[in-house]
């Protein structure tokens, strides 16, 4: 009598993948968890607990999951080295796909899932830019779509965590891609959503330092780094990455339009408490991504959801997600090379000897 | 195989009972709408199209829905006028209630719903004053019992609606119980929070004009208000309620302690956007209580189904109920009557001829 | 060749008083400060060190001071008790006086400097409330005129210093009048100036507590008050004071109308910085009511002395003086009567035995 | 009797050079205003009107201006293109010299103005960067000084102009040095000072566009641009400036350290007012530079004044104000060629064929 339900899949139970498997079991109404997936044995024990019992079946193989009956629709959320390889095989199986970002940290890797999501129109196949799903950032998005700031030129943006002096991101910085694939990627995509996702990239430059981590270097990664995106066009953005806030999670966004500009976050707030106390008065900010973004999480969990049973169109193209891997890919050589790197009309790399 | 789930009834379909049904029809996982009473056709209309296709069974009579079979809760979303007499027979029909504030406009008639409850022990039964799930509200409240500013001694708390130029507030004036039953309420019950639950109210006072609506002093009601409510043990709290905000919702309040301060919302927004455009930097705001405390209503719905189900205990006491009527209507007397009003030791007003 | 200057006398060289003498001295180049005046030894010899050398007469004696030759004005700012005679003797003097507020803490007293003005229409007295001449309070004084939020109707002010634990206030507390004519004295005036300065005050009422000086009750006062004053003409003020701030000065007001609101301070700050740390992002805030009004006691100064040179309009009338003095005696009174206390359209007391 | 005063003159009296005149005119106490020089008839005319009367003598030959007996320093606030060639002329004969920003749109003709200062070391001759004047810039830098934010690393600030729809500044470009070179240059000095004077520039790249003035192309100028300056030792700044700000000016800075950070007015105010409205909540800030930084002028103006008549230490040194045209000359270029541009540890340009 109820009305049907998306039978979802989790693969990964990491620290995003429990969210996302939290989320869709507690959170959508309208899906239902049905399976999750992890190889790790401390991540099955967490599912014993936390999933089993409500239904969930665990697997610590991927492929076995696929083939769970009546499955529809898999979240990925394993490590990014694994995204697109998993994220092929979902589709090939006929699943609907949300993949975490980046879809890989390699521009072809990403475009092999593209391709294969293109021969299955059929299926929603989206790489989760969670942002693009937070209320605040939609606002923006429709107060400029009405024109309130003109022609939007200058986008500012930056993704910057606290603080994390346990040494974790520089054994995370042998995959993550670099500062500039694992955390700009968010303004990379912001930027072209705001310019337009026919924006064409015409050159990028960026320089990075390792103020806290200086081990980083091995990895040819860096704790803090700008970067500046020329599009074709006449349109400019200009990005700031770090890994070492004080005071907590510091991800604000510009856009600078001919008559006016819109800011998202430029004063970051926990809530809507004020402490007065001896030093002045202070508010608390959020301490990670997830306490930012955790509404547009779930709001993305939910959309995908309707998406895939009302067969309705995704908010964003999967060929955006390439793009902004291509782009972050090349801040990331840009900062270790020196070089500012150029690309023609077409997309393609461009030598400038003379530059 | 799936695991039980609130049964859940809701009597009202205007404004806040529309929200209150969609919100334990979508957003409870826990809980399951099964029935809804109005004996409004238009309401009812609405109930065909967004309730009875989701298995909600529609009721004209109040009294026929609480024989539905199975059923176990009921939210009471109806005109303030009924729902002391319908918390009270849901209540002998063995049902938890979830009661609409105020429970009445009276303190004797409040009461009799405590008495009531009271027989019931094993009911879950609970006047809902949302700020009281505010997740800022709560921040303020952890904040203060870490003892972040010591004792509490002054309370600032406004409740300020957005003008309605359309003399709606003018014909609700008639049975709202005024300004201070219908507004400032909330204020009180924050008072009675923050000052501890047995906080003694030693005096009010009170004084209101009509600035933008004179009929409402048809109805002994003014349009902005000013009180000051003096408790035993050396606590102010002072309030302030209109109907005449030009920018938005503004519900924001101060607790002000022997070693520091706490606010919140005294800089309300809407979201994390500013704009900036010819005139200055702009930030948008809530434009009633539902913009302002959208998800204080959801996790309310969802926190009183996991008392429901799992026996746990309610925030608040409903007791707390009775008194923040009870001061409500004397700060009402008091505007309209210009006297201050005195309480003894025990609760009783007091004559006190020399004031 | 050099356009004549002001030449002018401080009387007292307290806290104020220096402020004062300094300010006349760097400050005003119309001005030029010839003499001051100070029983007190460490006081002289402070003047000894910043003002004598610069050829400024010192006084063991006000009435000697006046006598000296080419003295045009008199800045008051010695303890209340003695403005109004210090300021009539000087008036009497023929010289312009620019008197600290309040002009006495009696109503009476107050009066009495009004009638001595009035006999001499050519001169210039004024009672310096700071708050006239800051930048932001005169700015929402020309939005009001200007029409920007309809008609004032609401006014909520406060004046909270931080605390103070060395029991300054408790020894102070013997001659400052008390709370309210103490510290709200500026919050009345701005009630004053933002309503009308004819506006009838109709009622007061307040409550007052001590939650960290007990010893305040020995001089009838409280380190935390709250007051209403009514206002013939359907007009509402409400104040809060408070000597237990932890941040710093907290000295807000709000000016609520038919159709907009105004605030001044309702978000103090110190400067433009913002401090991102540990615990979130703070601001500091001003310290003092110095800290806060600098500037305005420096263009107070300033006005004063192009009034005086050039006969020119000063902003505000004396009268307004003994206004503010009434109605701050009222509320100290109602505090500790708990009656409240009724006007008559003329402004006298009226007995409301019903009340 | 009374105390010396210093003898000023003003070269120029456009926009910049009325405020600087009656800056030394009305509010520097300890200088007097003798002379001003322009060869420009209205600018005489207005002169003739506001300096004149209050004994400034008038000259439309500044080197006749410079025999005037007496004399001890100049201010010279004429046209960029002159800054250095009457700087040199006034220290030459022996006068003090605050020259405005920037010496010069050239490095060496910059350099030429130390090199002739180096000659004659009594002299105080400095350029006048107004934001180290500043409140909340030297509040900033003394807490940066206490060691709140730890090492300072990355350096965010931008130069944000008002729209101008009048064609002023496509004219203007003629002779600016181009948007980097007049409004970067304090983003640069402000990076030079909180990075510390002798920070050596490793590398600069930047990128323009013209959105709305694209006329400014033909002078090889810009209306918004970006850019990077890598330092060696691991510090880099980024930098925004802009002249289509809607709102008003916005100049802001980020001091962001390796425990904490530190920004300047990046919530612009114009005071303390906050303006509630159908619409929201609004700000006014201020409308150009002056609005921003009139104090910071005020105390430049008598910090400079005491330096020369007290022999003080001036507050940076003049070789700062020649490394800072260097950079912004060479963001100029990067901007235009789209080279990015290297610098050796010497300061000395490097060809880095492989870039």
């Amino acid at each position: 009598m109820s009305p049907p339900r998306l039978q979802v899949a989790c693969a990964g139970l990491g620290r995003m993948g429990k969210r996302h498997a939290l989320n869709f079991l507690e959170k959508v109404t309208r899906a239902e968890l049905v399976a999750a997936f992890t190889p790790d044995d401390a991540e099955i024990a967490w599912a014993q607990v936390h999933l089993e019992p409500f239904g969930v079946k665990l697997y610590k193989d991927y492929d076995e999951m696929l083939l769970q009956q009546g499955l529809q629709a898999v979240v990925i959320a394993t490590v990014t080295t694994v995204h697109a390889e998993q994220a092929i095989k979902a589709i090939q199986a006929d699943k609907h796909v949300l993949c975490e970002k980046p879809l890989s940290t390699s521009e072809s890797v990403s475009q092999s899932v593209v391709t294969a999501a293109a021969k299955k129109p059929h299926l929603k196949v989206m790489c989760g830019f969670s942002r693009r799903f937070d209320a605040s950032y939609r606002d923006a998005m429709d107060k400029m779509e009405s024109g309130m700031i003109g022609r939007p030129s200058i986008f500012r943006s930056q993704t910057c965590d606290v603080l994390d002096p346990s040494g974790f991101f520089v054994a995370y910085a042998q995959f993550s891609g670099g500062i500039f694939v694992d955390c700009s990627i968010h303004d990379i995509d912001l930027a072209l959503w705001f310019f337009g996702q026919d924006s064409q990239v015409k050159s990028v430059v960026s320089s990075g330092i390792t103020a806290v981590q200086p081990d980083l270097r091995a990895h040819n990664d860096r704790d803090n780094a700008v970067g500046i995106i020329e599009f074709y066009g006449g349109k400019i953005a200009y990005i700031f990455c770090s890994r070492m806030m004080a005071a907590g999670q510091e991800d604000s966004t510009e856009i600078i339009g001919t008559s006016g500009k819109l800011t998202v976050n430029t004063q970051p707030v926990s809530n809507l408490v004020n402490i007065y106390e001896p030093g002045g008065i202070r508010r608390e900010i959020p301490q990670n991504y997830y306490g930012r973004f955790r509404e547009a999480f779930e709001r993305e969990a939910k959309e995908f959801t309707d998406c895939c049973l009302d067969d309705g169109r995704l908010p964003m193209k999967l060929s955006g997600a390439v793009q902004a891997v291509k782009i972050g890919c090349a801040l990331q050589e840009a900062m270790i090379s020196g070089k500012k790197i150029w690309f023609d009309t077409t997309g393609s790399r461009m030598e400038r000897a003379q530059m």
